[in-house]
């Protein structure tokens, strides 16, 4: 999850210094800085990327901003003509401000803390650009999905592309490991999921490690719910993320032995604190920790979390380590 | 699902003649004829109560409305203190006009239709009740339920108790089958969904079964994802209802065994119709079609779907059946 954030008082200082939220992921200083602040304060084993995933469609040509406390407004893509109007000729000029963030990134850290670059799924990206930004019933997208997949199977096909250049030059710039985020898995047909979910989140992976086969991918697929299973078979990525909803005892059971998990404290425990958040904190070392564990939460770190409870969980994760 | 709604042009003009939604739902001679609209339209084989699950909240006290295009407001009630305070003393008196419709309803209805009874199940409409409405990421509930659980079950043990008498008087008011709404099993804590979801709903159902040992349950746990199983197994219902997500095959092997199934065509599928309807449709009739199935959407019609569509629909299961 990111890291920085608006519960952070030096990232609300630092965020006032860019007009926009795309032009402050876009401004390395900037990007370093932030992707560097959560480091600096708590200690983490990994430092990951601070960018954003509408970078890609920003990077294909379509106008993309964020409206404050609204989300992220993306100029739509509706239909197949405008897919076919979308071109990756300015990719590498557009995304070159993240490459040179990971670059700068990569010599800022100590070399003991790993640097985790990460991209949107073509699918996520996509509920994005056709729905024009966040949506409650993505039925915008699914409804292109259905009355004409091979028109939508080539906006995904182009996210693929471009996706695979943006996380293998984010290798090329010093990223260890990387991180898929499936946002939107979730909101995926039960009879579609393969289709526009796994199979091109499959083929990214394998673009990736072709060009890089020691690279770790981290693949979250939040809400999978009965898919997960799923998504861990058949994706080719060696870790798979935990949304809040997972209960412990079936990720042991049904995922542990075939990929390594990552997370999922539920960042409610984290605003709650105290004796709940130790509880729910220790509950994820018993049952999963047995294994190979990236600890971290199920979802983004909300707002109003104090950061001295980041600090008390950070302190029980690493007794517990030893 | 609520079978009847914007997409109705009759159900438009209906619903005209009331000011606010609530009122809407409890004046018995609109909601009466909002249930019968799509009976007499499509001649489905059952009936849903046109009713809301924000009933209960107001019948314990709250206040309750509905802004268009903006979803439910409901006072908030954010402590045990605010829990204490709700009282069962006016539920009869408030929830009167909602059973008189289901009386009217069924004795409206033809014969062989089946009326259809539903509330909220105990967390869903606790979220409503503590958000104040509708939420992204449920803090406030999920919050609460971490720093005071013991506060937190007063307000669960309260709802299992009213909603409990309001599903028996929907029976002996002449409701032969019931729907539980658990529309956010989805936001539940996969280290918490039995203790505020599986388990509330299944006291919930022993409670209807012990006033009324022959009615059947449906229970709808939208979004519950690898908990599935777990619902169908534990909470006492007759029959599962599949949110779209939930992929056909997975439902056969895991869940058709276990109880009758219900759902899951997407609701999308239905606004896109023609070929892409029917092979969705067809898709749930092949493969949950050998066992005993009731047909229908894995979530609600959406506002701007063409009537023409259900028709395609309607005429589609009927064939099937034979």
């Amino acid at each position: 999850m990111r890291q920085a954030g608006r519960y952070l008082p030096e990232y609300r200082a630092l965020r006032a210094r860019a007009d926009g939220f795309l032009e402050f992921c876009l401004t390395p200083e900037l990007a370093v800085e932030a992707s560097l602040q959560p480091i600096r304060r708590f200690g983490l084993d990994g430092a990951i990327l601070f960018s954003d995933i509408l970078v890609i469609p920003h990077a294909l040509g379509l106008g993309v901003h964020f409206e404050d406390g609204q989300g992220p407004v993306v100029e739509p893509v509706r239909d197949a003509a405008a897919a076919g109007r979308l071109s990756t000729s300015a990719l590498a000029h557009r995304l070159r401000p993240v490459w040179e963030t990971v670059a700068r990134l990569k010599a800022a850290l100590p070399p003991e803390v790993a640097l985790i670059g990460f991209a949107g799924a073509p699918w996520t990206v996509a509920t994005y650009m056709v729905e024009g930004g966040s949506s409650r019933d993505f039925a915008a997208v699914r409804g292109w999905a259905y009355r004409d997949p091979v028109g939508f199977a080539q906006l995904i096909d182009l996210l693929v592309e471009a996706t695979a250049i943006h996380l293998n030059r984010q290798v090329e710039a010093g990223a260890q490991v990387l991180q898929i985020f499936e946002s939107w898995a979730g909101a995926l047909p039960g009879e579609e999921f393969r289709r526009w979910g796994v199979e091109p989140v499959a083929r990214l992976i394998a673009a990736v490690k072709t060009a890089h086969p020691g690279v770790p991918v981290i693949l979250f697929p939040r809400g999978a719910g009965t898919t997960y299973a799923d998504w861990a078979a058949e994706s080719g990525a060696d870790v798979i993320g935990l949304d809040c909803g997972v209960p412990l005892e079936w990720a042991a059971r049904t995922l542990a032995g075939r990929c390594i998990l990552q997370g999922n404290l539920d960042p409610v425990a984290l605003v709650a604190g105290g004796a709940a958040l130790d509880a729910a904190a220790e509950r994820i070392l018993d049952r999963l920790g047995s294994k190979p564990l990236v600890f971290n939460l199920g979802h983004g770190v909300l707002p109003h979390t104090p950061s001295e409870h980041v600090d008390r969980l950070v302190a029980l994760v690493r007794r517990w380590r030893g």
